[in-house]
């Protein structure tokens, strides 16, 4: 019992770290970069509100675990920005061979009988694949730009992003798991790349 | 649909705020003070966690909810540190009446079949009736003290804290819901109130 409580702990202690990885995107006033544990709660947020603009099949209790666990690979790996230079390497062989490793690392912290389901659901919304996880990965893209709008450009203006590469990078991937979500926010993003 | 959107996005930009409300506690590594939105992350995946602690009949979904959702009015009413001077106010009629005015506010920003649910939910946990409410104030009490063990005293230290205070503050408390976590922690107290 102790042993195992202290692995637990042992987990959870290590977790607080994500709350000092640092993402590209604001907080939605732009008074500081936000960090992917606020980020990770305000998504589970997301999916309590949003859930029904998930497709069918979509279990939301199983996207708020995803979310709630789906950066901590960033307390080793770093957060790879979606608009940076680096941004296309975020499916790159490298960065998934670090964020598995991270995976391991940290998922290992736990007994046996709690670290491999949770890994599993991280590997789940990596593969982006289910319903679930087409969802989750959803609500993760669209929140940066409600607040790059909210904030006059945000990371939009500091990488220089074309209305086509905010489409290929985020809106195929908004409107894969959430469509009319997709839809809703296009028409909201208002004087931004000139339309 | 459109006005929908519309409500519910609000509701998710205002609950932004909460990454900008400060508690008394600091991260685990003492470099600055937590604040009430990746808080609320971490109790969620603190209850993902260690939900062998629970009790019988608590629905580990129900209690990440709740905790993603039992901070929010502190956008507007602040968060009341427990060892704080004002710390017995915490069930004060004032604050009490502050933070209802608050839940009021904030969860009307939602469509009428959003909000009151979610607004009943955090009125569960505020109550700490039902097993799961009970569960996740268990949760909530325990974090900070982790992160004072890890960070060589924190708020005890800041309000001198007696042992004495620590029980009635926060063991009884924890250990309503999770007894043998209560037990597990204080055997970690190690060196602090002298014991």
């Amino acid at each position: 019992m102790t042993e195992r409580l202290e692995a637990q702990f042992a987990f959870l202690m290590e977790a607080d770290r994500l709350k000092q990885v640092l993402r590209a995107t604001s907080l939605a006033d732009g008074s500081r970069r936000e960090n992917s544990g606020e980020h990770s709660w305000h998504l589970a947020l997301y999916a309590m509100v949003l859930a029904d603009q998930a497709g069918p099949g979509v279990n939301i209790d199983r996207v708020i675990r995803m979310l709630i666990l789906h950066d901590l690979v960033e307390i080793d790996a770093g957060d790879v920005p979606i608009h940076s230079a680096n941004g296309a390497a975020h499916a790159s062989p490298a960065t998934a061979a670090a964020e598995a490793a991270a995976a391991d690392r940290i998922f290992g912290l736990l007994p046996g009988d709690i670290g491999p389901p949770l890994r599993a659901l991280w590997e789940e919304f990596e593969e982006a694949e289910t319903p679930d996880a087409v969802f989750a990965k959803s609500l993760d893209r669209v929140q940066p730009v409600l607040h790059n709008i909210a904030s006059g450009g945000g990371t939009w203006r500091e990488y220089n992003v074309t209305y086509d590469q905010l489409q290929e990078r985020v809106g195929q991937k908004v409107a894969r798991g959430a469509p009319a979500l997709w839809a809703f926010v296009q028409s909201r993003l208002g004087g931004y790349f000139g339309r």
